[in-house]
């Protein structure tokens, strides 16, 4: 088949996914919206992140324009002979690019928003369901998810497909996917910031402190609270999986093209990543219609068998693809290895956090000597929580390179393709990982608006299956992001070859060396930043709400409503004005390091921020479920249950673990990606630098 | 000069090195050992350390014998022209390296024992001083401190010299290293896991749960914390920085052999290592005597006085040698680059957990928010103070590489020599490292037999001065090993090389990256391995202090002596029976990836271990101290001071910091070493194995 067809095809998919997603848009917002005072509690949370997500928005809105403008302007130049011909410029090359990059980061957001449109309806909508039963609030609330996973995968492959058939060239497509990560990484590190702020802020003033409930309306910080939920977990997360979805395969279009190929088999593996995300896309389309609980059955396994069915339906269609559409059978093997891996990962990542195995149980049980205890028990199990993980990266890597090396292609080109294997079904994983944060808000709602036990219990179920889900999607998108990272590096190599300097990434080289030094203590520090900001932003909030239950009485009688807005106000202050140094890292630091040392030393850069970026994301991430889980399991009357000593200690853990797994840990991904592309990005004008100097 | 005549001076200074060391030993036993109840609390203390050191050295004697047999089989195999000629024997080669590596073992053992055997009957003499002055105290002390310094160097000296004398091969000296290092790893861990075990356990049922002070004798677990001070940081000390030390020169002869250069010159570069080790031990000896305080003066200063003029002393030598010895003035370069980074990066490491400064003052703010706050802030800064000391490492790499090529020598083999001249005072700076324990123990004996309060304020000054101390040549000696494991790595290429095997460690390469993800996934489980002994080994404690205490209620009333043998004894066994896995991991991991996946694996093995072991080093090392001062800067009454809440919020920092900082952290560098001697030594048999497949 042309590849003109594929890409149309590609398109069209695009469009059937996002005529879906805003078909279940609809369908949500058609639903019963329940009791006046759940509305009206429904609509504070939905002003708080409207309003928040506003000034999130303009902010990178601007951040966005004028990295576009710098782009357009270093674009223009024209590199080829500078030496020796002078200064000339191609503004058209300039333009393309940077309309490329702010496209991106518009499709990044919009797919964020889209998701976050559906999660503050699709919230009280899940509670008043649940009032009726089990089934309906889980359809309710998968479907709002798959909002977002469908959105996300239309536009991600309907940005890449029109750019790549206007320009016919992946390397705007590579500027689409930096505006996309760019978007991503702050909207990530941001609403990270955000909903850990209010969160711990809410749970040391009102559970510890004062001694209400969880969710308690006459708390200041609820608000805030439920609002981080959204424009963290929903925003943040739809942004960063747009991310490495359209990053792994750009690394591919990439690999693709340098593959010195000519003619239709130059498209053939240029276009290629592009039509294994519109299989995927059509697979979870399929895979989600098989998400299905019916009365007295536990909503966990359904999301798990979604997710397995839609790896089936896809593997099938890559057969039916190698065999009719005469594609590479190594393609076909090395995508199914990602898509294994990613699976197998996401599994026994899950070890480490479902408190059905020992890592959980364990530290449960020695949080009955002190939370110190806890916290060191939890933290090595984190650290050893990485070992799995990274031994399955390595395995994929080799295996995948193995298997595209014995059928005559690049191995280095299987490799990304694994990655593309592994995310291909993002449209499934997506889904079933936003359904969380929608169910955890449901459940607020219903404590907030006094729903009655029975919708608690109900909501709490599928919580817990939100939670599980959680567990083996952070599996699968670390190592997704790995293997992504690993592609783009790839990439990095053959556009600085491309642009005429040998690279040599040789760790026997001291300036290799040297940068991969300087990079892997990137990751240490972007996370260290992101949680003193949310330290520093609840300490702050803390004061807040403290004045607020003493200079007003009322509020903890009931008598008085909180001034919600104020913290929530707080909370998105705190956020946007700590992004600055982070932003600066992810995409000043590999520019400083690529033009001060060289190359080579970039190279060494990325390589070091990838090896401690994955390990402190897997730690961090993992480490944070263990404890929170570590809390539930205590509650449910393990090692004396509520209130004991024990779990005294387990809440100091699974607070430590909150920035751990919910601000630091997932924006590693991102700004790992982030450093890649906007190396492999500016690698032409990097190596044109230092011929020149 | 001759180089048999600088070896036989370097044997020479050993001689007076050791010399110096054993009349100061005796003149440290001539002191007044103080009344009677303090000589037997001592006793209690000597006993338990003798019979932990018996225990540990049994074990690793025979550990070591073994290896030493597999050794001795493996390396009488002649490994040239194996595939054509057939196997073919040379066992003088397997006895000499087997004898290298079993009287390294020895020597480490030696250096360990003796510091500990002084530090045993220092601790009750200063305690015993402090009733007369500060300054005789502290003169006792860092005399006692320095017997472990002067041996250690003393014994390195005459042990490196003494081989090569013997043998005129590199080779056989890195069996020698790599005995020292493999005692020396399981020395610190086994010494780290029973210190804070009982540290610990005392700690959490005295204090926290009885409510009784530190160091108080109706403790059943206060022998074992002060065991432990002793085996962990004097003994467990001294066999680490003896393996730095001499794996940092053994890797420097290795590269000055591989050199490619004939007769005199070829002699020159091996052995100027040794000739700068012994310059370095002459300048300890003189830069110990200015180590001084008059009344009403502070100790710190005094010791950080004696280091600077050490390292003066020093300089002033190296520039003698380069113009009389007619060196080629890039290794004096290279050398003095070394130096001056290992100050700068030990004095700026003091910033992040000295009191005086921000992260230590903010954390201790903040733990009026609860101990959750207290972990994340701690954590996040030392998160951050990993940069400076990289940033260092990679300024010293580039430059002292950088002096010797513009001096027309090999830049790897000037990366070597800044890390040996970083080393080569390694005699002052475990003199004031030793000090430390030595006076936290008089202080422990001062509490326990009821010396009065004056003395404990006293052995309190002593012991603030051995803390900064400690902070400084932490940052130091992690600085160190990282320069030295980069040398150690770059010989490693050069064993391989000279095996007949080209070796390219690029990242570009499949094969290495994922030798490097198995690599730097290496030293995060060792210290989870490490840490979950503690807990796991304290939560046993626990459980028989709080037995002791409830079946025997006259311990508590102080009517009726505890049974501290059971507790030192549970440590040790814990302790002991921790060791296999690390074991494992240290020497069983890097030869199962090198005989898989080769050499160049290997070396991607080795490359991902130095950069994740140098960050998690960094970051437990110095987090653990920042929470040890935190919670000591509240005690000094603010925030609340001791017994608020912010007081309770960091014990509980200082607790987690606790395995970080004296149990995981400190054991990485030897890890690393141990990883990178093993594969250097092993490396042109696995060169030969896949040679021959």
């Amino acid at each position: 088949m042309n590849y003109i067809t594929w890409i149309i095809i590609g398109i069209v998919g695009g469009v059937i996914s996002i005529g879906t997603a805003i078909y279940l848009y609809f369908w949500v917002h058609k639903q019963e919206p329940g009791t006046p005072l759940a509305q009206e509690v429904a609509s504070w949370i939905q002003d708080g992140a409207q309003a928040y997500l506003k000034r999130l928005y303009t902010a990178l809105g601007l951040l966005a324009v004028i990295i576009g403008f710098v782009i357009f302007i270093i674009f223009s130049i024209n590199l080829e002979n500078i030496s020796t011909l002078g200064l000339q410029l191609h503004p058209q090359k300039g333009l393309l690019t940077a309309a490329a990059f702010i496209f991106g980061a518009l499709c990044s957001a919009l797919a964020g928003y889209m998701g976050m449109r559906v999660a503050v309806q699709a919230n009280v909508r899940t509670a008043t369901a649940a009032q009726k039963d089990l089934g309906t609030a889980f359809k309710l609330s998968f479907y709002a998810g798959s909002v977002l996973g469908l959105a996300m995968v239309g536009l991600a492959v309907i940005g890449m497909s029109v750019i790549f058939l206007i320009t016919r060239d992946a390397e705007y497509v590579l500027g689409f996917s930096f505006g996309a990560s760019t978007l991503a990484l702050l909207a990530k590190a941001g609403g990270g910031i955000y909903t850990k702020t209010a969160d711990i802020a809410a749970d040391l003033v009102g559970k510890v402190e004062i001694g209400i409930p969880e969710d308690d309306p006459r708390n200041p910080a609820v608000v805030a609270d439920n609002v981080g939920d959204n424009v963290g977990d929903v925003a943040g997360m739809g942004a960063d999986i747009f991310d490495s979805y359209v990053a792994s395969a750009v690394a591919v279009m990439l690999l693709g093209a340098s593959l010195g190929l000519r003619g239709a088999e130059h498209f053939q593996y240029t276009v290629l990543p592009l039509i294994l995300c519109t299989l995927g896309t059509f697979a979870s389309l399929l895979g989600i219609q098989f998400v299905r609980v019916k009365e007295g059955q536990k909503p966990g396994p359904a999301l798990n068998r979604g997710t397995v069915i839609t790896c089936i339906i896809y593997a099938i269609m890559l057969v039916v693809l190698t065999v009719f559409g005469k594609v590479n059978i190594g393609v076909l093997w090395a995508a199914i290895t990602g898509l294994v891996a990613g699976v197998i990962i996401g599994f026994t990542s899950d070890y480490f956090t479902n408190d059905a195995y020992k890592p959980v149980q364990e530290t449960s049980r020695v949080s009955t000597s002190g939370s110190a205890i806890t916290i060191i028990t939890g933290f090595s199990y984190g650290l050893i929580s990485i070992v799995p993980s990274v031994i399955g990266i390595a395995l994929a890597t080799l295996i995948s390179y193995h298997l595209a090396e014995i059928n005559g292609i690049s191995g280095i080109y299987g490799i990304g393709i694994s990655a593309v294997g592994m995310l291909s079904i993002s449209g499934m994983i997506v889904s079933a990982d936003a359904y969380g944060p929608i169910v955890d808000n449901a459940r607020g709602i219903a404590e907030m608006a006094g729903m009655g036990e029975e919708v608690i219990e109900r909501a709490d179920i599928l919580d817990s299956a939100g939670n599980t889900a959680k567990a083996i999607t952070k599996g699968f998108s670390i190592s997704a992001a790995a293997l992504t990272v690993l592609a783009l590096f790839a990439a990095y190599s053959e556009v600085v070859k491309a642009a005429g300097i040998p690279i040599t990434i040789s760790l026997q080289s001291p300036i290799v060396v040297a940068g991969v030094l300087l990079g892997s203590m990137t990751p240490p520090l972007f996370s260290a930043l992101t949680m003193l900001s949310v330290t520093k932003n609840a300490f702050e909030m803390i004061e807040e709400i403290r004045r607020q239950f003493r200079e007003q009485p009322g509020i903890l009688a009931g008598t008085h409503k909180p001034d919600y807005a104020r913290c929530v106000s707080l909370a998105a202050h705190g956020a946007l004005s700590s992004l600055a140094l982070p932003a600066f890292l992810a995409v000043g630091l590999p520019l400083l390091v690529g033009f001060i040392l060289g190359p080579d030393a970039l190279g060494g850069f990325l390589g070091g921020s990838i090896f401690t970026g994955v390990i402190f994301a897997l730690l961090m991430s993992n480490a944070g479920g263990l404890w929170d889980n570590a809390k539930k399991y205590i509650e449910t009357g393990k090692f004396g249950g509520p209130g004991s000593e024990a779990h005294k200690a387990a809440v100091v853990g699974d607070t430590v673990g909150d920035p751990f797994k919910d601000t630091a840990g997932p924006s590693l991904n991102t700004l790992i990606t982030v450093m890649s592309l906007v190396s492999s990005l500016f690698a032409p004008i990097i190596a044109a630098f230092h011929l020149i100097k």
